[in-house]
């Protein structure tokens, strides 16, 4: 069989629109099997984000909320944002966990998935990272767009919040899955 | 605080671009706490999919091997597809996990999370069903651009690939973390 092999880009994307960074782009790819060209309408940003699955010294999660428009609701996620230019992953990830909710880490793990949002429709990407003893010491510094209040919930609480569907970030349920998991690995 | 409140829409959505029923949009919402409006570039579909988490009746894995465009490479996921007009989310999670895998469940339990791909920037999200006892029973059916490699993998080694960073897929992480706790519930 070995049906699932990598299909060869054919030319380059045709950018059917572009703002703020986001273009709707179609990308022709030819199939290995049937050797036929076939559009792909793909969402494309050139964006490499970070998010931190925090717990405090206390073995709270430390989460936001705040309305997002993509869901055109309030969202509980784990806090996270865009690498800048010259900067690490992992200094991505102590930069917006402070940024974003005021806590600071003692200690940060990467985690090994690369985590595509949507492989099927969108590029972007991103990587988790587990932070341990992580405690308040800076006021939060949101832009003057972001409306975020900062969540301390208890880990098996916020597991309860999960499996009743009270979280519904995708990302924050994967990347909870990756954090414990990893928790319990260092534990035994 | 209170500060994490529901924005409303200003105004209709601006479509920048729309092809395969995918558009890009320029959306406005009003920001309660300062009065003004902010104009947000988001990836719009009129999709509802449904995955699926599928067991076999030894306790293997249902899964799928693909080429996908927005990956640009092979991903390893559950089974899944966009629901049809006229069917419910639970027949169409029975007719995806079927047409894609060749697999039939006995059983199928619908569970509570819409989940959002990405609340951000993205308008999609999809719902979860745990199918258990599931068996071969016809010839999976692909369209002809689907090169689909049907895997059925033991539960405890498909959790060794999420650790391990060799599932990158996010909604394939989060949908395991929901059907896993569901079955630890069942078996209580």
């Amino acid at each position: 069989m070995n049906k699932a092999r990598n299909w060869a880009k054919a030319g380059s994307p045709i950018v059917l629109a572009e703002n703020h960074g986001k273009r709707l782009v179609d990308q022709s790819y030819t199939n290995p099997l049937s050797g036929k060209d076939i559009i792909y309408t793909i969402f494309d940003a050139s964006i490499i984000s970070v998010i931190i699955f925090g717990l405090t010294t206390e073995e709270d999660v430390v989460a936001i909320k705040q309305f997002r428009p993509g869901a055109g609701e309030v969202i509980i996620e784990l806090p996270g944002g865009n690498r800048n230019k010259n900067e690490s992953l992992i200094e991505a990830a102590r930069r917006e966990l402070t940024e974003e909710t005021g806590y600071t880490a003692s200690e940060i793990i990467p985690m090994p998935n690369k985590l595509w949002i949507d492989p099927v429709a969108c590029t972007p990407y991103i990587y988790s990272f587990l932070a341990l003893g992580c405690h308040e010491n800076v006021d939060p510094r949101h832009d003057e767009n972001e409306t975020i209040e900062t969540l301390t919930i208890p880990l098996s609480y916020w597991m309860d919040m999960i499996y009743d569907g009270e979280i519904s970030d995708m990302k924050t349920i994967a990347i909870t899955l990756l954090a414990t998991s990893r928790l319990s690995q260092r534990r035994r």
